[in-house]
């Protein structure tokens, strides 16, 4: 059994105390610089219900439980800022596999977080559970300037942006569970998505920072109900091109090994952390010239439309699609903050 | 199986959106107004570890999730404000179980924090596990106007202050899980303190706002212990006169008869959420005062003194106590921030 006060010094050691924070870890709470943060989102990953160790790495899962939650700040179009980490470690727990994750959630502050912003460790919460690990981060973040980016600013006309290729992570999880019968060392970025996904950190940021979306959610729970989040915030509808949809080289031979679907995973796959958004048509030209500069990989996917359309996803021959209700879905698709 | 969108409305219909938050549940993340919350504490009650529901309902459970959170804040000398809820729930968990917890969540919010201050939910996520029931919760507070009181400020010469009783919510639990074989029902304000803590909301944020005390602590995991945390942050000893601990009248009642030792409990029995401080002298008697017209139970029990004396627990002809190392020490003890 690895001590507590073993843990914390050893967080204690490995993050430095954060900007914006005036007290960190050692007292009852952490004491941070008034006026600096207005943004907080909550995310947890359960083992055996969000990774799992034959399939992860305990970078990866460190990697990831920080990855999350940078992609919800980033969603509200800001910058992300000190993290609350609560551990529930099982008895036997291997103090080995706790300090990989850590150093996971360290990877992704030097890799994921541009210079303009400092992610670290405030504080937290280190307890037992009989039970499987669980980890749980608050992350503190500022908007910018421009104030934030909700979900309900869409309106009729607006274009539906995705920034990213939705269904990789998916994928991968499913040649990993075996779902799909593949040589995996041929899939290297479906199984990268999978295990170290890329939140859009910078691009979020600066979307936030130029005002360019009407709306903005990142994609957890997969492309089509992230987008019905929109949607219903917003009481609008939209239409879809689903040609539109990026391949990526890796899932089109995917799919021509196998034969398998790739629609599902693309509309309804999730833990996909790309950034989904609505621009209206006068400011997609600075979209554009963003994107150029960043070299963001954006494609413009269909439009906004009124509230009576609904969601109509369409294929090549402008047809409905009908999404299987079956897609995965996990119980924590979305937040309650 | 409840829905987790069914959930999260119960939680937005049972709370209001919090002042200070500008947009609560329902985005990626919650919007705070700047500039008003400079505290952040985080606390994690895990089934099986924290609680066991043959002792607690479900409505006491939510209550002491929220009660711990809320006495780091006091120990800051803050007031408490917004409160980020992360849930693990039990695959076959009952709705109605969660809906305890929550109204007990809510009880906390209207009966222990005074009308200055407002607590209620800003966002957090609700998740599935293979596992006992976890409930994480982050609050975020301000700091009085004279700023956060921290544990390193005790210097030699000023008093040490308990504000309230301990050693009530270990003999409590003593007493519900067979430990001690007594007739529950003639010990209510010991299964109390053990099942529905009264952290000092008020009292930290008056002491904080007064600036009272030196150095200031709540008692999460037991007198001996907690002191040692300010003693080591502030790099000073200890003199304690244990027989200037208050003894409840059912504690007394608990030790005739059953002839159990009550010190153990007293010392090193934690889970009291009640406050300890130095004092310097010079503030003593505005303490006094305070005490007087808020009605708190405030005990001089000891004096700091130089480091090298260390820790020193007293009884009644002076001699010093050895305190067992077998004292309840919970994984959790401390915390990171």
């Amino acid at each position: 059994m690895i001590s507590e006060f073993d843990l914390i010094a050893h967080i204690a050691s490995l993050f430095d105390t954060p900007e914006g924070v005036t007290l960190g870890i050692g007292d009852d709470g952490a004491v941070l610089d008034p006026g600096r943060f207005d943004l907080v989102t909550a995310d947890t990953l359960v083992e055996g219900v969000h990774f799992d160790r034959s399939y992860s790495s305990a970078e990866d899962i460190g990697w990831k439980a920080l990855a999350t939650n940078l992609s919800d700040v980033a969603a509200m179009g800001g910058g992300p800022g000190v993290f609350i980490l609560s551990l529930c470690i099982p008895e036997d727990e291997d103090f080995e596999f706790l300090q990989g994750i850590l150093q996971g959630m360290k990877q992704a502050c030097d890799e994921l977080v541009p210079d303009s912003f400092q992610v670290s460790v405030g504080g937290g919460d280190v307890t037992r559970i009989d039970g499987p690990l669980v980890i749980s981060i608050t992350l503190l973040g500022e908007s910018s300037p421009a104030g934030p980016v909700l979900r309900r600013g869409a309106v009729p006309g607006d274009r539906v942006i995705l920034l990213g290729a939705v269904g990789m992570s998916a994928a991968g999880l499913a040649i990993l569970s075996g779902e799909v019968e593949v040589d995996a060392s041929d899939f290297p970025s479906l199984l990268k998505a999978h295990r170290r996904p890329m939140p859009r950190v910078h691009a979020g940021a600066m979307l936030g920072l130029h005002g360019i979306p009407s709306s903005l959610i990142d994609i957890s729970d997969g492309l089509a109900q992230d987008l019905q989040h929109i949607l219903t915030s917003s009481r609008v509808g939209a239409a879809i091109e689903t040609h539109g949809l990026p391949r990526h080289p890796e899932l089109v031979a995917l799919h021509e090994a196998t034969g398998v679907d790739l629609l599902p995973w693309m509309l309804s796959g999730g833990d996909d952390y790309e950034l989904l958004m609505t621009v209206p048509p006068a400011r997609m030209p600075k979209l554009w010239e963003l994107a150029r500069r960043y070299q963001w990989d954006v494609y413009d996917i269909g439009e906004v439309r009124d509230r009576n359309e609904g969601l109509r996803l369409l294929d090549p021959r402008g047809e409905l699609i009908e999404l299987e209700k079956s897609g995965y879905r996990h119980f924590d698709g979305g937040e309650p903050g």
